[in-house]
Order: C-alpha cells, then structure tokens, then sequence
C-alpha cells in the first residue's frame, strides 16, 4: 500500500524531505546554455547531487508540458535519473469525468509509472477514483493550497465546517481499504494544517510553500506529521533548485537541501526531547 | 473579447454544437488500424465531415496526454486541420499556484494557440488569473459539472447558497473588464442551468452532457442561451465521434452532429415562436 511505503521510505531515510522539479528554461544557469538539451542537464545533475537527501521528488507537471512535445521526452528521462529509493510525485493536479480521469491516471500511474499524483477534488469522488485503484500508486488530494488564491473557496463555510475539512474527510473515506490517499497542505496555512491532521490522522501530508512561498516550517512539521514522525513530505522546489546560478547550482541546491532537511530535523528532535520531559 | 468572438461565430455559424475529441485508440473503427497514425487519420476525419456543423470544437487533453510524446504532435496537427471558423477549445481542466498556472495557460493558449481552455477553480483567483490575461482568449472555468461525483463538493451549502453558485459569480467578477471568462455547466443538472444563467449573465456557458452522459438537451438550450440565442455551446463528445464504427465513420458522425444541431435549432425556434404569441 502507497502510504504504507511512502512511510517505510521517510523513516529508512530519517528525511521528510520533497524536492520539487519546476525546471524553467529562462531560470537555469548560464553555464548549462550550451547543452543540447540544459533542462534535462539540470535535472540530472540537481537529482545527482541531492536523492541522499530526499525522501521523494515531486516534478511539476507544468513545467514540461510547457515545453511541447520534447517536454514529455525530457519528463522520461528525468523519471530514469531517479533513483529506486524515492518517492516519485506527479504534480499534475488534474481531475475530470471518471472515463477521462481515468485517461490521466493511466498517462501518470501507469505509462510513465509515477509512484503518485496530484488531484484536484472539485469534480467529485469518480474524478479522483481512477488515481486510487491501485494500491501500490497514490493521490494527494488538493485540500487547503498554498496559494493566495486558495482562501477563494476552500476556505467558505459549508454545513458547520470550511470546505477545505469536507475535502479532507472525503479523501479519509478514499483512504479506507487501499491506503494510498494524502492531502496536499500549504505551509502558509501553519494554523490549520493541525485540523487537516486531525480529520485524517492516518493520510500523508504532502505539504508545500515552506521556501519561496514563505510558509512556517516549524508549523509544518509539528502540525503535519503523526507521532512516529512520519506521515508528511515537506516540500521545496524554487528553494533548492535555484539556490544558485552558477556553475556551483548543483552544490548550492544540495548545501540548501542539506539546511532544510537539517531544520526539520531539529524541529522533530525539539518536540521528542520536549515529550520526554 | 473571447466572449464577443464566440457569439459572432455562433450566429455567423447559426449552430451552438461543440463537437468533442476525445480519441481513444481502443475505440477507433477497424478500418483505420492500418494507419500510420489512425488517431490522427480519424480525427482529421472527423473534422473534415463535421467541421461545417460546428461552432467549436473540443480537444479533451487527457486522451492526447495519454499518447505520451506522440499525443502532443498528434494534438498539434489536429490543430492544422480545424479551420479558422470554429473556436477550438483545449478540455485541460488545469489549475495551480500562479506561476505554474501561468505555464499551463502558456502551453495551450501560446505555444498551441487554443482559443480557450476549461480551468479548475478550487485553488481559487491566482490559478485562475493566467488564462484571462490576454482578452482574445478565454477560459471556461467549471462550475456544475455533468459527472456524478459533481455532488460532492460542487452542490455543498457554503454561506447561503451552493458552491457551485459562488464559483459562478467569482467567474462573473472575473469576466469584468475583459469580457473572456465562462463556465461548464453540465445538461445532467438541467434545473441548475438557469441559476448559474441569471448569477452570470454575460458569460458563455459550456455545456457537456447531453449525449454518453444523458443529460437534458432542451433544459439546456432554454436554460443556457442568452435571449439572442447564443452565450451557450451544447458540446456533444463520444455521441457524435463514435457515432458509426465502420469505414462509415465519419459520414455517421456527421449526421449525428447534424441531428444534434437540428434538435438544438428546434429548441431555439419553438421558444422564438413562444416569445411571438
């Protein structure tokens, strides 16, 4: 079962660490420019220098599609730099009619064999469906984002509770019987992760906007993961990935992977050692 | 303005039909397995036969996506072959945080060129916001799809009326100043249709459902149409492109889309003769 493995892998890595993959061609180094292909040269080399520290790799869907064609050539080659003792995310948020959910689940689960993907709720239990129906791949429902934006909707009052809590009960009741659904929680929510936490204590968190988008990191992991430790992937993309831009980008994206795994290291150790107490 | 675009063509055309393509390989006609490509060789088929009766057409990216590589060059030569008249929308049911959403809407309103694209409201204004900025192109944001997992978030009581109610007048909000936002408005929810008409009055309604999925077609003319008689496409998918399985094909699927638009024009003219009397 997906979270059952996605937990296993947290706990035999001691990192809660995702790395998000947002490779945009006007952003990479100039060094790479003369490569015949400087995405892909980015990816391999970002993902050579920083799998030790990662429990998974979360690659941002819209970042290939937008390179056409070729994007999706790049997307495969990327997927065979990674190595087997990751968890490999499609960030793809789609979500549609069941007979074209299920079109996408096949494109992300299957042909190109992702260990998970993103979804976005809206549409309904048959538009999410197609993602869990194998117990070995999972889906991290959109539940409360990390966005500006994500106030719009999620937050609205709906019978007793903010729409965000309806999703989130929802995906636990997907959860049941295969184990494999998560939630996807912005950090920049610090305060409402722990609700989220509490409606589906046994769901993975995967939990961005700790870098770039300057959510509370502390909150994140305290909130989001169970009592084990476990149970959440805090991600980082822009944060690591483009924490340099010279021809040192791979050593500066593992120095700030390295800082961030570190920091949520002492945040897990602080609430241990205050347990003890 | 998008808007105003798509209602001179739906009178130009005097046909509200949206086709929709949705190529599965495992549903295609015997006779074109010999192809060299027979997604492309039907869909050029399809086009070719129907195109006249059309006012838009509706690539649904999902199936395309699930080609890999090869779906993107088979939806970029499909887009070779739509002629100028018809609006061609991209079925991509996309939405993220701002600046991912900015790529997705790159992708199909730039690189691909789409008229417009359908879009995901749940992340809320910013993952909405980067497929309105340019006023010639539009995006259809869903509201009340046609599946039947659209109950269980989309009609969720929120602050004194359903969701879906508040996605409809966000969408009006955004629509202002640019004239280029609509909605997807499944015909399975036919007594629904004239609420989200008179919450936004203006916005071009996109309306699935009426073939595979059996919603109401005449609830959806009446209900969805403005009083000239556009603002709406009635977009028919499987019913029309799988209409016939034989060398046939697409002679069937012409006179499907041509029996649709017979049936809708006959909505349109019992209601002007209503309005007569």
């Amino acid at each position: 079962m997906f979270n059952a493995r996605l937990n296993q892998l947290i706990s035999a890595k001691n990192s809660l660490l995702c790395i998000g993959l947002d490779p945009d061609p006007a952003k990479l180094p100039e060094c790479l420019r003369k490569e015949s292909s400087p995405v892909l040269k980015f990816n391999r080399e970002i993902i050579a220098a920083t799998h030790r520290e990662a429990a998974a790799f979360k690659l941002n869907i819209a970042f290939f599609e937008a390179l056409g064609g070729e994007g999706w050539r790049i997307l495969e080659k990327t997927l065979e730099f990674l190595p087997p003792d990751v968890i490999i995310i499609a960030d793809a948020k789609r979500g549609d009619i069941g007979n074209s959910s299920r079109k996408y689940a096949q494109t992300f689960l299957q042909t190109y064999d992702f260990d998970a993907a993103t979804v976005s709720p809206y549409m309904g239990s048959d538009s999410v469906a197609p993602f869990l129906e194998n117990p070995a791949k999972g889906a991290f429902v959109l539940c409360l984002t990390s966005n500006a934006g994500s106030g719009d909707f999620q937050l609205l009052e709906t019978e007793g509770e903010p729409l965000y809590c309806k999703v989130a009960r929802a995906a636990a009741r997907w959860n049941k019987g295969r184990g494999n659904c998560g939630l996807v929680v912005g950090a920049t929510h610090p305060e409402l992760i722990g609700r989220v936490r509490s409606l589906a204590p046994d769901l993975p968190l995967l939990i961005p906007g700790v870098g770039a988008q300057g959510g509370n990191l502390e909150a994140a992991v305290l909130a989001g993961t169970n009592n084990s430790g476990t149970g959440a992937l805090i991600n980082s993309s822009r944060g690591i990935i483009y924490a340099g831009n010279g021809p040192d980008f791979a050593e500066k994206a593992l120095q700030s992977a390295q800082e961030l795994r570190r920091k949520i290291g002492k945040v897990l150790s602080s609430r241990k050692n205050l347990g003890k107490r």
